[in-house]
């Protein structure tokens, strides 16, 4: 077991990174005296896999327990899902102190949280991330979120959890894809922060099984940590940094309307890929650290090519990015690998003309 | 002109309370530097009587303005009328750099702030609180909420505005009702903390023109404030103070179903009497208190009975109200004029009896 803590004063808490340990969940929310009464936003898939364990072990601690399951999509993250739980929890909440848990993964925890979060102007809530990209990532922070039509996540707060409780037995389960999908914001972390656990990607065979997640995950964690203590609210430029590969990402993300072409992980390398590019045009990064990503990329199976999308809709995806404070595009590049640098009134035409040479 | 600091830290504003002085609000915003593009939440009888001004001012200052007009009714503080402001906000944001105005009373500030407080995670707004209950409370203190069919704001959250701008000139324009119903809460900040505002109130006849506005709002403000500084987040019982006649109060509210029978300051007044009642009761409040306390609510015209109301009804609204943590019935009480005090465990059937004396 590893626990790395997040400092945040009145509001720090704990990620516990455990093997097959489920079972003590019950024990840990008790420790935590968060409330008797647990509200579980969770999917269907994620309830087959963990289900039980996690039910027989709030029953153990005589906690109560309603279990709400949304569809297993980013599409779930929407208004009419939100209000569907709202009401479900208003009505569960008459007995004596709730406390939500998001069981699942970025979506789960995304939509559980801005519910915890503006429920009785906020109740306490606990993260069990259960894919590898909930593990190190969303899961960690206090960003949560509901989608608009007219963009993502155009609904939030900052609003952190009492405990990540993370087990990576959990991601044997997983399909390829999930693991390649959380294995791009790996690398981002390798490639913004840390040129060890970037190494180590590098140097090992891609094999899932062979893996040592728990070094790989709690590194991931400290560094999302650490990040967070600086800049909890996103305002200072520090919490910017993970958006490395998120700008151009996300905007083929959205242009390929919410994970039907693209995961985000698969999205996201894509824009990594483009902001080093971007970063060499700029003299900002050497260019061997594209082949260095590119080959990481290529070898554990993410995309270097963006299929079958417009750049119209990629660009256009772009402009309506936050990331982009008014009229000016700031963007995260690669000084080296394990450095990255923040960047201002990037050209438009330049940063076409990297996605283009990446369209097929 | 007076000013009130609320001071919390990087989340400190001030309340500025004006006479007929709307013409300098886009100086005001201008100074604070929070954006260029105006939301504005309102209701059309709002707009009607300060809209112009307000108007001329931003155009003066080229900030861009959009208006939402909202029905003057507690019913807009629903998840519908609310997601239509979210959507025409997202429309609206296409620009420079958006923020919000809650131009009106407390229907307004409490869903003009929720939304300012999840968009984007948060964006800055500014209370322009246009009637004396928004202005001596609602409009101070962070507090936004919206009310679900299950009870009244079960959503919201706390998140501070960046200026409180009151224009006293307003209360001219309002009906004797209105006057009345923020009238309640003057009387209940003289009754938990000011004895001098009490004796103001008693000494005075009731006479809205002749009444020194400046004294009372500025009185109130300081008042809130102070409260808000030492409790921001409403978790170490000095906020709940400000709850004083709520707890019943609401529960009549919220049975007459929302201001229909009774405004929110009749209630209070109505919740008010019957505390102190129980506070004689429970010997924590002298029996002197009633009668002065009866007499100001008799003479400024607020109710002293409640009418065609049912006990059950009532009874049933206070136990889903949030003010009872769990189970145990905690209630604000009197030991003096301008003294409160929290006691706990009050026995249901004693609440039962205060709120069946004052039945008609």
């Amino acid at each position: 077991m590893k626990i790395v803590k997040v400092n945040l004063k009145e509001r720090s808490y704990s990620i516990i990174i455990n093997f097959d340990n489920y079972a003590r969940l019950g024990k840990e929310i008790r420790k935590l005296n968060i409330g008797e009464d647990a509200f579980i936003v969770t999917d269907k898939n994620v309830m087959k896999i963990v289900g039980e364990k996690i039910i027989s072990s709030l029953k153990k601690e005589k906690l109560s327990f309603h279990i709400e399951t949304i569809p297993p999509t980013e599409r779930s993250k929407s208004i009419k899902v939100w209000i569907n739980l709202v009401e479900k929890l208003a009505k569960f909440d008459k007995k004596r102190k709730v406390f939500l848990v998001a069981l699942g993964g970025g979506v789960v925890g995304d939509i559980a949280g801005f519910l915890a979060s503006v429920y009785k102007r906020g109740i306490p809530y606990i993260q069990i991330p259960t894919t590898l990209l909930a593990q190190v990532d969303s899961a960690i922070g206090g960003k949560t979120a509901i989608d608009l039509s007219f963009g993502k996540n155009l609904l939030g707060t900052f609003y952190q959890p009492r405990l990540v409780y993370t087990d990576i037995s959990v991601l044997e389960t997983l399909p390829i894809r999930e693991i390649r999908n959380g294995l791009a914001e790996v690398i981002k972390y390798g490639a913004i922060k840390d040129k060890y656990l970037f190494n180590y990607l590098e140097k090992n065979e891609f094999n899932p099984r062979k893996y040592d997640w728990q070094y790989i995950v709690s590194k991931c964690s400290k560094i999302k940590a650490k990040i967070v203590e600086k800049d909890e609210y996103d305002k200072k430029e520090i919490r910017m940094i993970l958006n490395f590969g998120h700008t151009i990402g996300h905007g083929i993300e959205t242009a390929s309307e919410y994970s039907k072409k693209y995961s985000h992980g698969e999205a996201i390398s894509l824009g990594m890929l483009c902001a080093v590019e971007l970063g060499i045009l700029l003299k900002i990064t050497p260019k061997e650290v594209l082949k260095r990503l590119e080959d990481l990329i290529i070898k554990i199976g993410l995309p270097q090519k963006i299929k079958s999308l417009d750049i119209k809709d990629i660009m256009k995806a772009i402009g309506y990015d936050k990331k982009f404070h008014g009229r000016t595009t700031r963007m995260v590049f690669l000084k080296d690998i394990g450095s990255a640098f923040i960047a201002e009134g990037i050209p438009w035409n330049l940063i076409t003309k990297v996605i283009k040479k990446r369209l097929e």
